[in-house]
Order: structure tokens, then C-alpha cells, then sequence
């Protein structure tokens, strides 16, 4: 079993950076504090004798030598990034987690045949740059190096830039790393494992998303002297969007869900009706067949519900995933760990995207979860008990060590 | 008659400062580029014989002296600052035309009996700091001094320190100065005139104004592995909300407007469910027991539709003026001053608050107004034929000399 403890005040020490403003974090991708928790992390994993390769997207690789150097290694994966309010525990959890495991397994004097590489891929979040998932997207085969280097944030500050200026471009190239399976440990943000009283998700599958970024354009026009029926409210048209997102994943629950949470008004002004409004649909399913028709009826009526009032649409989809079906061999190994262990669990369906979704097309992947309070996620309040850590920290170390081969 | 001609080249040289992105102008209230106008008007009035003075809210009061230097001047004014993307003759046309009234006047030779007051007033457009025409809201009595300092735009900067940043804080009290009349000479904003066909607008009465900051707070969590049914969207409260909002409008039409126009999400991420929004409702009627009954009656259905949907709403008026109805004597003047010069003219309301509707509150005032193109305006692509802005400048002077006393 890992050291408890120890897991618990590495989560504590990382949250100290970048810290929110009501107890979580913001420590966005490719931010000073990105670079410093990076270090921190860097540090850590080399103080318990990892040796430390970077990608050309800033992935950072920490390898723990196997006995047989040769042999393809056993990844550990998440992310150090956050949303900008967001929770100490979303992705940091899992390359902590995966820290421990190697520090665990150096204080049991145990060696694995098969190296060990924990990774801490970028911008998992795609709440600064879209897409999620950005750097293990393209180390995966399914997004261009180029493309992922002119993602642009709100400011207009590109991607690449970014990273060149926090100083974490590594010289490897993205992807084309012998991958023996990848093991990614994350908190469920969701409310099922806690609601049942499980102390373990097994992940069986995930569900598949469609960003799609709208563009409505109608008239910036004075709201007081311009009368009503010469109006074109681009801010009508996104109103009328946002209800027709949720009635469409409401037809469709509990298989599927959808909602915008990314929104620009243009100009923006209190007394300019609005000319534009820039804003995010985000649909997701386990079930492709399903995610495949909301996309279908939202591109079919959305339009329409514009054209009623004068204002006009255009889209294009800027994130999307298929649903995952994570390795069954792995699967059945995270099951039987947490068997073994006396660990409460049931399988689960990923509801959130992970670095794991994409790695799971090039490697064998699996993906563990622990409870978190009340399903809260994506906010500063998202909370775990150290207990729940640990458990899902002991049935990784399990895992890997069986894969790894002792 | 005034020179078109100057009217219009000083018109197209202040459009320089603080050009927009698409042929109009961003010259944002105590911004450098407001900063640079004031600068450039200043220079113009000194090298016309004007005097200048600055009040402490830094509304500039440029001064052309009368043969009768105790007699109560005679006021023109409106404002230099302008829109996020706004037009180059909001405002603008009727602080040159006061110029260039002054301008005409000593080309003339002649003399006026009481000395004639050109202003800038600081804020007028309220779309960096809410409410507009701040200061001449508290010249006349009806906004705090200290309110209006502590005003704060989106960046949380403070209009005290932005107006002392740029350097245009007088030292002249805000009020307390005798005003003979005021005139203000403005574009429509609005489509009526053109329509029409006239030349002239003589604005008996305004519409009022509520601006109602509504604040909608829900729960920020993850789009994805959040069910449904445990959502607490406050973008769905806010989508209600604008559609409420155009209902009631609609219901009072033509004798009322409603939009939203400002629009703030947090935390704004793609994969995050609205946890708050906050944005400014803008209802105007020139009928105040209309303008009173959509304030209730959008008092009295908000929260529900906030509630039905699980999120909260609390709401604050951050701007209001009741219709103003301008003084009769002037209005038959400029009607007169119309007439005389052969211009095609019509009675018109105002859909726009102006500063003339607060100093109507505190000495004898009314406005003109010239058309503009389709009614466009709060958009850069606002405009004005050189024919229009003289058409109005020449029956400015005239009701000026009027009034001033030759
Ligand atoms: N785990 C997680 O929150 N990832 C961000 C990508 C997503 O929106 O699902
Ligand atoms: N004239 C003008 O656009 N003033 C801004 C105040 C308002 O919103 O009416």
C-alpha cells in the first residue's frame, strides 16, 4: 500500500501554487504558475531517482528504471493543469498518485522488470486553449503539433508562444514512445461512486464529446433609440441556443449531456444590442449513435431558431472525441487489485475526458477513479477525503506492479 | 450659416483619436485616447478665443465671452467620449458644432450679449462605467460626486483614478454654474428622420431609462460528469432572462424598448457549467407609467424563472432617468430657427439619454437633431452625410444668437 500521508501533503503542497480565491486552484496551462508547478513537480520525481524527459508540447516524461531497460514501460498519466476556478485534486490526483507508486515501490525495495514513466501532459483542460487534452491529442496521432501550437486563449496569446515564454519546450518529439499500457488514476467529478458507497470506479468506458463553437451575428445598434422590430439581437439568438442545447441533452438523459459554458458578447456594452456572440456548445454521450444525433438536430434547428429573429449562425466543431471502451485486460486487473485490497467498487463510465481517452487508441489504457463530494468538479469547493487518495493510490500500485512485472 | 466645410474637416480630425477597427472609433471614457481628444478640442476652442475650465469630475467648459460678462451664458454641450466600438458623430457632432457655432460667430463680427459656454461632459456614453452621462448627472444634482469616482469598469478600475491617471481632473466644483439655457445638438440614432425625409428633429420629449444589473448564480461544475438533473445552470437563467426581457418590451412596443447588451460568465470555461452571470437589463419608455410597469413587471417573473431552473437571482438599479420633457420656449425656438432657415423639420422623441436630459432638470433645455444612416448607430459603422451635420449646426447657431442676445 502507498504512504497516505505522504500523497496527501504532496496534494497540499502542489495546491499552494497558483491557489484560487476560494480554496482551489488556478493554475491554468502554460501559466508561471503551470512552469512552477512543474518544477515542483520535476523536483520531486527526481529527488526519488526519476530522470526527466520533455516533449516539444511540453509533456514532461519521469522515468523510473526497470530491470530491464529494453522493455516497453508502464505509463502513469494525468495532468498538473486546472480550470481557472477549479479543484485541487482534477488530474493533479494522478500524476501525484503516480509519483507515489514509484516512491512506494523504491521504500518496499522492489524492482519492476518494465520502467515506469509517470506523465503530466499539457493543457488537459482546454478551458485556456481548446481542445482538452491537447498534448496527449497529438503525442496520440489525432491532432496536428502545428494546429495544437496556434490554439489561441481569449487574450490571443498562442499556444506555442506560451510555452516557449513559461520555458517547458522540451527537444522530444510528440508521441512515437513505446508504450506498454497507460494507467491514469482520477477523481470521478461526478456524484455515482459517492451516492453508491463505493470506494473504487473501475472505468470501463467514456463518454465522447462534440465542442461546437457558434458564431451569431445580428446588429450592434443603440438599445435605446433603435425601435423593436428593426432589431437583430445576436444575444436573442444565443439565448435561444443555449435552451435548445439543454432540451436536446434533456431528451436524450441520463445517456447523454449538454451545455455552453463559454460565452463572448460583443461589443459588450450596456446600451449596444448585441453584434455578436461567440459561445461553446458542449455535448457528450457514452453512446456514439447518440452523441452523433444531438449534434445532427442542433445543426438541423439551431439555424432556424436564428433566422426567426433576424440573426444569423455559422459553426464549427473545435474539441471532439469518440466514446472510449478502455482495455478489458487492464480492466480486469484494476478490478481484481481492488478485490484484493477489500475495496468497495463497481464500473463506471468516464463522464469527464481524459488524457487517457486518446492514449487508449495507441496503447493498451485503463482509468481508476476515486469518490469526490458531492460530484462537485470544475470548482474550487471539489473535495476528497485522504482516505479516498490513498485507496484508489493502493489499487494503481497494485496494477502497475502487476503489469510492470516484479 | 456656419462653414460645412470646417464643421466637417474637424468632424474627420478627431475621428483619428482612438480609431476603432471598422472605420468608427473606440475613444472609451478616461482612456489616453480620450485623453488626446480633450487635447485637441482644448486646442481648437483656445485658438477660437475661448477660456478654458475643468471641473473636478473633469467635464471641460471652454468659454467665448459675452458683452455682458455677469449675464447667465448660454450652454452647448454633449460629449467627446465614445463607444466600445462606436461611431465618430455620437456625441462628437455636438461638442464641434458648438465650436464651430463659436467659430462662425466671430467670422461674423458679431458680438452676443451673454457669453456663450461650449462643454465636454466626461462619461456621457455609461458603457465603461454604468450609468451614463455620470457627470452631468451629478452637475446636476441627481448623481453623488463620490458615487461617480467610485464607479468601476470591468477591469475593477476606479473612474477617480482613471480621470486622475489621465490627467484631466479640474479643479472647478461639479454644478453651481449659472446656465441661461442649454442646447444640444445630437445625431438621431434612430431611423425616423431619414425615414421621413426631414432635415431636422426638434426634441420636445426622451424616453426614461432603468438599467438593471441582474446578478444569476448557479453552480459551476463539470459539463460532462454533472447528470442533468443536478445541474444549476446560471446560463440558462440568464437565456431566460433576455427572452423575458424582449416579451415585455414587445408587449409596450412602439412605446418601449428592452434589451440586454452586457453580458459577464464565470467562470467562462467551455467545460464548465455557468456558476454566475451578471448583466444589464436596459428598458426605456418616454411614458413613465409604462417604464414603471416593465420594471415590475420584470421584478415579478424573474425570480420564478430563475428558480424553476434551480438557480438564484438578485438585481440592483445602476442607472435611471425619468422622460424628460424639454423646455417649450426653446423647443418653439429651434422649431422657429428651422422654419426660418428653409430645413425640412419634425418633432421627434428621443431614444437616447443625453446629457440634456439631466441639465433639463436644472435650467431651461433642448435638443436638435439631424438624421443618420438606416438609424445606425453604437456601431462603428455609424453615419452622417456633411449636409445633415451643417443642416443642424446652422439651426443651432441661429437659436443660439437667439437666445445669446445679439
Ligand atoms: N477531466 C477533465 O475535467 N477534463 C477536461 C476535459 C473535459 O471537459 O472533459
Ligand atoms: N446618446 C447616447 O447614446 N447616450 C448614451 C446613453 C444611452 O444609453 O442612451
Amino acid at each position: 500500500r502507498v504512504n497516505p500521508d505522504r500523497l496527501w501533503d504532496s496534494l497540499m503542497e502542489m495546491a499552494k501554487i497558483g491557489p484560487g480565491i476560494a480554496g482551489g486552484n488556478n493554475r491554468q496551462t502554460l501559466t508561471d504558475a503551470d512552469a512552477e508547478g512543474r518544477r515542483l513537480f520535476q523536483r520531486w520525481a527526481e529527488d526519488a531517482g526519476m530522470t526527466m524527459q520533455v516533449d516539444r508540447l511540453g509533456s514532461m516524461f519521469l522515468r523510473h528504471e526497470g530491470t530491464d531497460p529494453e522493455a516497453d514501460p508502464v505509463y502513469i498519466g494525468s495532468h498538473l493543469d486546472t480550470q481557472p476556478t477549479g479543484g485541487k485534486y482534477d488530474g493533479v490526483l494522478g500524476v501525484l498518485a503516480g509519483l507515489e507508486v514509484v516512491r512506494t515501490i523504491r521504500d518496499m525495495g522492489v524492482q519492476t522488470r518494465r520502467p515506469i514513466v509517470v506523465v503530466n501532459w499539457t493543457n488537459e483542460e482546454g478551458s485556456r486553449f481548446a481542445p482538452a487534452m491537447l498534448a496527449s491529442g497529438v503525442f496520440a496521432g489525432v491532432i496536428d503539433e502545428e494546429f495544437a501550437n496556434d490554439r489561441r486563449d481569449l487574450k490571443g496569446l498562442r499556444f506555442g508562444d506560451e510555452l516557449d515564454r513559461i520555458g517547458w519546450r522540451g527537444d522530444q518529439p510528440v508521441g512515437g514512445r513505446p508504450i506498454h499500457a497507460m494507467f491514469e488514476y482520477h477523481i470521478e467529478q461526478g456524484p455515482i461512486l459517492e451516492a453508491e458507497g463505493k470506494q473504487i470506479g473501475v472505468v470501463t468506458h467514456g463518454q465522447g464529446l462534440r465542442w461546437i463553437e457558434v458564431t451569431v451575428t445580428g446588429k450592434g445598434q443603440h438599445t435605446g433609440s433603435t425601435p423593436m422590430a428593426m432589431r437583430r439581437n445576436a444575444g436573442r439568438g444565443m439565448a435561444r441556443l443555449i435552451e435548445l442545447v439543454h432540451e436536446i441533452a434533456m431528451k436524450h438523459q441520463p445517456n447523454a449531456v449538454g451545455a455552453v459554458g463559454h460565452i463572448e458578447v460583443f461589443p459588450n456594452s450596456r446600451n449596444v444590442i448585441p453584434e455578436k456572440v461567440v459561445m461553446t456548445v458542449d455535448f457528450r454521450s457514452h453512446l456514439l449513435p447518440t452523441l452523433l444525433a444531438m449534434v445532427e438536430e442542433f445543426d438541423a434547428r439551431a439555424p432556424a431558431l436564428c433566422e426567426e429573429i433576424g440573426v444569423s449562425m455559422t459553426s464549427q466543431i473545435v474539441g471532439q472525441f469518440d466514446p472510449p471502451a478502455f482495455d478489458e485486460g487492464l480492466v480486469k486487473r484494476v478490478r481484481g487489485a481492488a478485490e484484493r485490497l477489500g475495496y468497495s467498487h463497481m464500473d463506471v463510465v468516464s463522464g469527464a475526458g481524459h488524457d487517457a481517452c486518446w492514449i487508449n487508441k495507441i496503447a493498451p489504457t485503463v482509468m481508476i477513479m476515486c469518490p469526490c463530494v458531492d460530484g462537485v468538479s470544475h470548482n474550487e469547493a471539489e473535495e476528497i477525503s485522504p482516505e479516498w487518495a490513498s485507496a484508489g493510490a493502493d489499487v494503481l500500485l497494485n496494477a502497475v506492479l502487476e503489469t510492470a512485472e516484479v
